[in-house]
């Protein structure tokens, strides 16, 4: 088996869990944050700077990569991991998720989902056999599940609809999967805000003996507390000795609940996204380095941080390079959060292993 | 002496050279080309990578520095080399050329140029003296004199008046000057296109004994037989133990020509320029990468570079990223024009050294 999850250590009082995640392309140490590089970028990061990071696993998104370039020229080009560069763990999403959220024009049925691409307004028909013949196109270590992911507003029939057909399109990523040995599809659990539709989506899912299980659907837009209570009561249902991922959440207060719930893997935009508008993630807050009062505070981004940004350069040059519009301010800024997201799941591991899980971070319960 | 240029290897059939111009903050070895870094930043590449492509000495612009954030800021950073990290040598221009082309409303009289600055449209008056007060302010190794750079279309007696006014700014400068022992002044030869204003003001500056030289207005949109006639001329006629630097040149066939001529030192924008328009300079061409014909090309952009981008990139995914308005393909393809311009005047210097500079580029002559 090309894939595994070992447990390395458990929290005392939560249930939080240290592990190592096994793939083809080497190890990621959950709990872990993942960064996203949509389109086979990481925006404005190289590689290398993404390796001093301490990133392990990567996201790329099927939807983006099958508009541009297309999956025959990353395939082409060794797969995503020759095309990008990057030779640690990748995760592929299904393109379900932007699929529903951004494409025009999109008519769904059975079959899947029919759209027009933003690039030349050809119908593309997005089907779980489609997107699973992309995902092994690109060749990540990690492919999703097609699924469909209701908004937040939806009612409870059109969630179970959503929920029942998740599981059908499932089985049908399951038959179209060429690659099982060198890709491990994860499956996706739904279920919107009704706790009874999780609680039997994580059943039937479990079923099916995936080698990971995801969940999704928590961030589209609905209130915190209501995430919080799903992520807790559903992580637990799902296999000890697969790896848990809680899809496009990133923030401090909801890894950390996630983690104590037992989940491993995390991933979101947020830390470029703000990055490329100068905002800075520093002691847990988020901090906005145009503004005038760094202007002269010559003291790094975040003093206890280990990273390229804090280690080489003042608040007030990120602040000139800001306020210049520079290239080289919003790259900066995107480093550092990117470590810091990474460096908080990789202290929340540690204190996981020396047990003090609950004293450090207690507080963000 | 803080400053002096030692001579490494002369050719047997050119007036090229080789040497080694000693700083405070390092040696640059020359022929070198200098990127340019314009507001304490060279676009969207870090001091690390700059490092990895070999630069040793940059520049910084003194206009664009004193606008935003203003030099007080600098200096209180430790000087732009602590202010952007930077710490091998640094060269700050005088501001005059960007004061003569971009600013608004200039008004020049023998005191100096008053101008509306286009931040925040205060009225600047920029004096000799006050370029030198800048330019300590902002430590750089090398400073260099206010000038007046007339335009390629003035009138002989234009450019004589200008030429005149510039030796009397020379000497305000070499008074102004407060740090000496720290900081070199380089004296600028101007004289438009006649080449007895230029041999006359390069037997008035050296004269004055300044630590090193520079020829100016030669990239005003003169023709380019033309600049290549005046570097020519006039390149002998400054001290031989002393660092001579082509101001704002850096095409392969002007920086081998004025190689051949004696000039030791050069900058221009065009490698990041261009980058940041997907255009890369290869084998002495440039490249639009975002052409379609690279779209499948899985080949390094150039198969002999040892940069970062070439070492682990395919022109494919150069064009990816471009044809998606993905930032790490502008960075890419800067981080690999710079080094292309750095490498090309480092094989040059090698050429010098086992005299074989004529044989291996005398075909650019
Ligand atoms: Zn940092
Ligand atoms: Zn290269």
């Amino acid at each position: 088996m090309n894939f595994s999850y070992t447990s390395v250590a458990s929290c005392s009082h939560t249930k939080a869990r240290a592990g190592i995640f096994h793939t083809p392309h080497g190890i990621v140490e959950t709990p872990k944050f993942m960064p996203v590089g949509t389109v086979g970028t990481v925006k404005g990061i190289t590689p290398a700077q993404l390796k001093d990071a301490h990133a392990q696993m990567i996201l790329g998104n099927t939807y983006h990569l099958h508009i541009r370039p297309g999956e025959d020229i990353v395939s082409k080009a060794g797969g995503l991991h020759g095309f990008m560069n990057w030779e640690q763990p990748i995760l592929t999403d299904s393109g379900g998720f932007q699929v529903f959220s951004l494409a025009q024009m999109r008519k769904i049925s059975e079959e899947g989902v029919k759209f027009r691409s933003p690039k030349d307004g050809k119908i593309i028909n997005m089907t779980p056999e489609h997107s699973i013949q992309i995902q092994n196109a690109l060749g990540a270590d990690v492919i999703m599940a097609f699924d469909e992911c209701p908004p937040a507003t939806a009612t409870r029939e059109e969630v179970i609809t959503a929920t029942d057909r998740t599981y059908r399109w499932l089985k049908r990523c399951m038959d179209a999967h060429q690659k099982p040995h060198s890709q491990a599809l994860f499956g996706i659990v739904q279920g919107g805000i009704f706790q009874d539709l999780r609680n039997q989506a994580a059943h039937d899912l479990t079923q099916l003996d995936l080698p990971g299980y995801a969940i999704g659907g928590v961030s589209v837009g609905e209130k915190p507390e209501l995430i919080h209570e799903i992520v807790r009561q559903t992580t637990p249902l799902l296999p000890a000795h697969k790896p848990r991922y809680l899809m496009g959440v990133g923030t401090y207060k909801e890894m950390v609940i996630a983690i104590a719930s037992g989940i491993d893997l995390f991933d979101c935009v947020i830390p470029t996204r703000v990055g490329r508008h100068g905002a800075a993630l520093v002691q847990g807050e988020r901090w906005n380095i145009k503004n005038a009062r760094f202007k002269e505070d010559f003291t790094p981004l975040d003093g206890e941080c280990s990273c390229y940004t804090c280690q080489n350069f003042s608040r007030a040059y990120l602040n000139h390079l800001l306020r210049a519009h520079e290239m080289l301010g919003y790259i900066l800024i995107s480093l550092h959060n990117i470590h810091e997201m990474i460096n908080f799941t990789n202290k929340i591991r540690n204190s996981i292993i020396n047990d003090t899980f609950l004293d450090d971070f207690g507080h963000w319960l």
